[in-house]
C-alpha cells in the first residue's frame, strides 16, 4: 500500500468525555492544509497503552506522517513514554541537553524543580529529540517503514511552536510539496452572496493554480486565496496580482488581512492620525467599548462610552429630548444621530459612534422587527445614521452591530484620508 | 474480541482542512459520558467511499456502538448513502413516510421542493429508519455482528435532537448501564486549590458511587458531581444529599448549577427583588454591561454604564475630583468607591458596581503590578471596594474582573436578603 497523507492523533481522556473540544487538531489541520500537506484522519484516543499501540499500528499502515499530541505532561507521561518505548523497541535514557533546558527553564521562573519535572528529560533512546523551547517536555521523532512519527506535548502554545518552527518546515521540504502562497483578505460591509456576485469576474480569472474560499461570520466575510506552484516566486507574484486586482474592485470593503481585526485596524487608524473616539451604545450594550479596549494601548485613543440601555439614561446622560424619543421612538435615525453627536461633545472626541436597535428575541414590532438597528456616526462637520436589518438571534445581532459600527468608523477615516490625499 | 464502548465518526472534509472545529463530537462525548456510555475513540474522516468503508470496518471490529455524523446533506449524501449500501449489502429504496415528512417540512416553510431534497427519502432497504423531526435527512440504524451503527446528519441541532430523543435513551436501555444522577455546581469567589482544601472533608465522604470533577475558568470553578447506581431513586437521593452537605460548607460560593451564568443569576436576583443596576467600568471596558445585556429582558433592571477609560471621563462624567486621582491614582480604593457611588447617583439605580485596574500587558508598576484590580460597590447605605490581584494576561484579567464584579453584586443581594429574612 502506498503510504500518503497525515494522521493526527490526540491522546487524552478529557477529549473522550467531552470535557474539552479538540481545538489542537483543528489548528494543526488548518496549518497543514495551508501548506498543501493533506490530513487523512483526525483521531482522539484514551491515554492507555492499549489505545496508543492500536492507533499507532493502524495509522502506521497507511499514513506517511503521524502527528501525536498529548500524554506528555509531568503527571501523565509515564504511560505514554513507556508505550512509545514498547512500540519502537526503545528504552528510556536521560538526555543531558533536555535536562539542562528543564533546569534553566525552572530557574528562570524562580520555581523549584520536582522529580516529576526532571523525569521529563528521560527520552526513548531510538528517537530524535526535538527541542521544545516553550516547555519542558521535548518532542520525539521516529521513522519506521517509510512512516514518520512525531510525539508532541498537548499544551497548545508548545505544540504550536513545535509545529511552526520544526514540523511544518521539515515535512514541507521532505515531502517536496508545491509551495503555497496564501493570504486571507478580510472584508466588511457586504454579505457573502452579494460579494460573490460582485467579484465573480475576478474569481473567473484566477486560474487553476489558485483556490478561493469564502469564510463568513456576522458582519465579516474572509476570502482565503491560495496559490500553489513549484516556484515560490511565481506563486508569490500571482498572489500579489490577484490581491491587487481584488483591491481595485472592492477597495472600500477590504479592511485587512490574515489575523487583523476590525477593532485593531480602527485602533491603528485612530492612533496614526491622532484621533480619539467615544461610543454611545444601546443595543450593543457595551460590546463596542469592550472590543476596542481589548486592544492593549487603546487608552491612547478611546476615551469611553455611555451604555444607555434605558431611555432615562438617553434623556439625562446623553441629553436627548424626551419629545424626540416619544415622536420617533428610541430606535430611530433621529435618536441614533443625537446619541453620536452628544456623546462626541460630552467626551470631547474627534469621532463618536452610536447604536440603537432591537437585539431580540422580544421587543420587535411590524414597523421595527427584531434585528432593526440604527448606527450613528458623528464627526467634526456633522453626523449621520444608517439603518440595518440583521437577523433574529440576539447574540448574532449584537456581533453584527459591533462589526458594522467598527466598519463605519474605518470607512469614514479612510474616505477622509483619501480626500485629503487627493 | 469482546466488543465494548462507542466510536464516534465524523464524515467531512471541512474538519480535515481545519475549517471547522469538531464540536459535534465533543457534545456527543459529553452527553454519552454523562449517561455512563463510554467513548473509545473520536474520529474524523474524509467524505470518500474508501475512507468511510475503512473507518466502519475498523470500528466494527472493536466497538459495541458506532455513531456516524455528516455526509447526509442534500448535496452530499450521494457518496455516503451509496457507500453505506455497499457496506451493508443494501439497495436504496423510497421510504414513503420520510417522503411525506420532507414534503410537509417544505410546505410548512413555504419553500419549493427540489429533486435533491426529495432524494433524501431514499434509504437503504436493510436499515431501520429513525425519524428526524428537525430536518429532512433521516437517521439510519444497522446492526451486524453484535455492533450497532447509527448514521445521522451532521447539522448540530438535528444530530442533538436525534441523540437526545432516540440514541441515548435507546442505548442506555440496551446496554443496561447504571443510572447516573449528575449535577454541576457553580462556584465563584475562591480559586481551585483553596476550594479543594475547603471541601476536602466533604469530598472524602462521597464514597465509591460518586465522582467529582473540578472544572476551573477565570473567576469560576464548576464542580461536577456524578452518582452512579442501578437504582435511580438511590442515585438521586445520594446526589441531593451531597449537594445539601456542600451548601452547608460553602453557601456563599455557590451561585447556581448546570447551565446557569453569573449574569443570569444576578439578573434574576435584581428582577425578583425589583432592584436596578448601573456600572462604571474602567479596566473591564464595557464587558460587564455587555454580559448583563446579553440576557434578554435585562432592560428591566439594567439602566446603563459609563465606560470611563480615560481619567478625563472619570473626572467630568463620573464627577471624581482631579485631586483624588492625583493623590491616590486612578487604580485605587478611593476612586473605585467614588466611581460606584457616583454612577449609582447619576443613573439613579439601587446598586452600582465599578472597576478600575491594570489589565496589562503594559501599565504595571512595582506598587501596582499588572493584574491589580479594585472592584467597587455602592448601595443604599454606602459603598465599599476590594482589591484583587489577578494574572498577567489582558483577556483573562478582564474576564476575571467581570466574573468577580458580578459575584460581588450577587453576594451583596443574597446577604441583604438573608438579613431581611432573619
Amino acid at each position: 500500500m502506498n503510504k500518503r497523507g497525515i494522521d493526527i492523533i490526540s491522546i487524552g481522556d478529557e477529549i473522550l468525555i467531552g470535557q474539552i473540544v479538540n481545538t489542537n487538531s483543528s489548528w494543526m489541520a488548518n496549518e497543514l492544509n495551508n501548506k498543501a500537506l493533506p490530513v487523512n484522519r483526525i483521531l482522539a484516543i484514551a491515554d492507555t497503552a492499549e489505545a496508543i499501540k492500536e492507533a499507532i499500528a493502524h495509522s502506521g499502515k497507511s499514513a506517511k506522517l503521524v502527528l501525536v499530541t498529548g500524554g506528555l505532561g509531568p503527571t501523565k507521561d509515564d504511560i505514554t513514554k513507556k508505550t512509545v518505548c514498547d512500540i519502537f523497541d526503545s528504552k528510556l535514557v536521560l538526555n543531558k541537553e533536555v535536562e539542562d533546558h528543564i533546569r534553566s527553564f525552572f530557574k528562570k521562573r524562580g520555581r523549584d524543580l520536582t522529580k516529576l519535572n526532571s523525569d521529563q528529560a528521560l527520552v526513548p533512546d531510538k528517537c530524535k529529540v526535538i527541542f521544545n523551547e516553550e516547555g519542558t517536555a521535548p518532542a520525539m521523532y521516529f521513522e519506521r517503514n517509510n512512516t514518520h512519527y512525531i510525539f508532541m506535548p498537548g499544551v497548545p502554545f508548545e505544540m504550536k511552536s513545535l509545529m511552526t518552527n520544526w514540523v511544518i518546515p521539515y515535512f514541507t521540504k521532505l515531502c517536496k510539496v508545491p509551495y503555497i502562497a496564501q493570504k486571507t483578505i478580510l472584508t466588511s460591509g457586504m454579505g457573502e452572496s452579494f460579494l460573490a456576485e460582485k467579484i465573480s469576474d475576478w474569481e473567473n480569472t484566477l486560474g487553476k493554480k489558485t483556490s478561493l474560499a469564502y469564510l463568513p461570520s456576522p458582519g465579516r466575510v474572509r476570502l482565503r486565496i491560495s496559490v500553489s506552484s513549484e516556484a515560490k516566486e511565481e506563486a508569490d507574484d500571482l498572489l500579489n496580482k490577484h490581491i491587487k486586482d481584488l483591491y481595485l474592485i472592492i477597495p472600500d470593503l477590504i479592511f485587512g488581512s490574515d489575523n487583523d481585526t476590525l477593532e485593531g485596524v480602527v485602533g491603528n487608524l485612530l492612533l496614526e492620525n491622532g484621533l480619539t473616539l467615544s461610543t454611545a451604545e444601546s443595543c450593543s450594550g457595551g460590546l463596542i467599548a469592550h472590543k476596542i479596549t481589548s486592544i492593549s494601548g487603546s487608552s491612547d485613543y478611546f476615551k469611553g462610552s455611555i451604555v444607555a440601555y434605558s431611555n432615562s439614561i438617553k434623556i439625562h446622560q446623553l441629553g436627548i429630548a424626551e419629545t424626540i424619543i416619544e415622536e420617533h421612538g428610541a430606535v430611530s435615525e433621529e435618536v441614533a444621530i443625537l446619541m453620536a453627536k452628544n456623546i462626541r461633545k460630552i467626551m470631547q472626541t474627534t469621532y463618536a459612534v452610536s447604536t440603537t436597535g432591537i437585539a431580540g428575541p422580544t421587543g420587535g414590532s411590524i414597523d421595527k422587527p427584531v434585528g432593526t438597528v440604527w448606527i450613528g456616526f458623528a464627526h467634526e462637520n456633522g453626523a449621520f445614521a444608517k439603518k440595518y436589518q440583521f437577523g433574529d438571534q440576539r447574540e448574532r445581532n449584537t456581533n453584527w452591530t459591533v462589526q458594522t459600527a467598527l466598519n463605519t468608523i474605518r470607512k469614514y477615516i479612510n474616505n477622509k484620508h483619501d480626500e485629503i490625499k487627493s
